[in-house]
């Protein structure tokens, strides 16, 4: 008996889409069960459509080659877009990667909003819908009774959005706090394996492929603060915005104040917190000097981790999370399967 | 409109029994959704049936000070047993607490088996059972179509099962290794903080009620082991027993040793590990002086940690898991609720 096919829609084909097509082909027998079957892949010229699904193969042989999916020889054309998916409703789940836009959330929020109306799951690496809308995409999941599943946005690889949902489910998350930028975690480690000042770390960094040639996001904290709004938003059941966060980067640090730290047997990090004090909720993101007995003291180089801590769980303190796109594209792949198998996100 | 109830048989009413049924007492509100009703509490002396839902606040305060349930003015009576639960089978959800058997598994793997068979979905802390024929409990639970709950099995708060399948869902983990005894861990710690031998540091632990009496099965490595199993057999698909595992414990460790590794900046932990070498599943839990990179390295004191490597998501470590009969309740809860919310484990 053939199972039916779990039918998807790639909407966006980055980087972290094309990985997500190499995963499905590589992990074709284990995916066996779920049957996924990719009926669109769309992004901003246009798109693929075969409603007997694409072939994986093929579409990634090509991909590597040719970054014009409008050429695909076998559906592939301008005229294939989000809406003509809409108007087929041939999709069960809508992936959706377009690049983030954190002050309109779009495209994103518009395909997004509209998949769920029309009941299908929604899989996300894309912050900026999270990050402005959450509870109201939530609510109209709920409405339509379908998931989201936004694991990717907020740390890839490192399933901090599950440990929040799934392995805390029955206690309440009272803080969060996380080591969540593997850049600014690099160029602090920098510092001080090496005795580099900043900038000359900086440079390393960018020169590794880690920092980006603008790397205001990352040093500033704004990386940071984005993830601890998203974990602190979906986990707490808050809707704060950026605004409610105090935000310092790492750009002023000097190597003698992390030797002095050193000295004492402790490290700085750039730490994003979510506190409940009384009745308000504090928020921040800055540099603090951790002794060896915090867990996430020893998370070094391009690992990140969070910590929550809860009321009848106890504390519960995640570290790892590859980096790249193939560990986002699992993260995706994860969210996919979780849905599949019948965990409720919203 | 009331929603529909989620009946729940409690079979074993011990220390993790009663500190479940505060939990649900404490967290009622939290729960509304869920709505869960016990309408059995059942131990090898009788028990309670109330076909309305027991009153939980009214056998909390009861069971405070009187252990012989069947004695409760309202239902509870010694012809109250696990077979008149299964031919009235006004059941959703069984807890099966009874203590451990790790040669039988009985009286839990009888309980287990019928309560799948029959229908109901079962959530355990009892590591006999799973130890012994989680393969066979799980093609049971898989063709009766209900969950079977065991992560209070393998290391209670810490979401040790959760973490692996859900978490690292759609990668294949590759290794496991973990610290994930807290006993020995108090004792290691104990002698490099005060520079006591094994013998002191243990009459230590025992005094602060963290060791055991009898602390074979601690020291020895074999609590170690039993976790170690139930990990590889259930993220692994295999189907080993304690006898694969080579098994060493603390009892011969001197402070000079400690004293020795903490000077090259290392630390001695009871690890216990499962690594595939080519086509061999190699199974161990022996003392391991760990590298301060080594994220296990700092989970100090009481804390307990897994570690896994996969594939495609890369490393995850989880450290945590508060010890006691209400964080080991709130991992049972934890997995009510997820099996509420539809996670499929099994």
């Amino acid at each position: 008996m053939r199972r039916k096919a779990m039918r998807i829609a790639i909407i966006g084909f980055g980087g972290v889409g094309r990985a997500f097509l190499r995963l499905l082909k590589d992990k074709k027998d284990e995916l066996k069960e779920i049957n996924p079957q990719v009926n669109y892949v769309i992004d901003y010229m246009g798109g693929i459509y075969d409603p007997e699904g694409i072939d994986i193969e093929k579409l990634a042989d090509f991909s590597e080659k040719n970054r014009d999916i409008t050429k695909y020889p076998i559906g592939g054309s301008p005229e294939i877009t989000f809406d003509s998916m809409l108007a087929n409703k041939d999709v069960d789940v809508v992936i959706e990667m377009t690049p983030t836009n954190k002050d309109t959330g779009e495209p994103g929020m518009t395909h997004i909003i509209k998949s769920l109306e029309n009941g299908f799951h929604v899989v996300t690496s894309n912050k900026g819908p999270i990050l402005l809308g959450y509870k109201k995409l939530k609510e109209i999941a709920r409405k339509n009774n379908v998931q989201l599943g936004i694991g990717c946005t907020s740390g890839g690889a490192l399933p901090t959005i599950n440990a929040g949902i799934i392995d805390m489910a029955g206690s309440n998350i009272l803080s969060i706090e996380g080591v969540l930028n593997g850049t600014t975690n690099f160029i602090l480690n920098e510092m001080e394996s090496t005795g580099v000042e900043y900038q000359e770390a900086l440079k390393k960094a960018q020169q590794a492929g880690i920092a980006e040639t603008d790397p205001t996001l990352d040093v500033e904290g704004w990386d940071t603060a984005t993830k601890l709004l998203i974990l602190t938003n979906v986990l707490m059941n808050e809707e704060k915005t950026l605004d409610d966060i105090k935000v310092e980067g790492i750009t002023s640090i000097k190597v003698s104040d992390i030797q002095e730290a050193a000295e004492n047997g402790q490290k700085y990090k750039l730490v994003g917190k979510t506190v409940r004090k009384e009745d308000k909720l504090e928020m921040s993101v800055r540099l603090e000097k951790l002794n060896p007995d915090n867990p996430l003291y020893g998370v070094d180089g391009k690992n990140k981790a969070v910590r929550y801590t809860s009321d009848t769980l106890g504390d519960l303190t995640i570290i790892g999370g590859a980096s790249g796109v193939t560990p986002a594209a699992a993260s995706i792949l994860r969210d996919l399967i979780n849905i599949y198998m019948g965990c409720k996100f919203v």
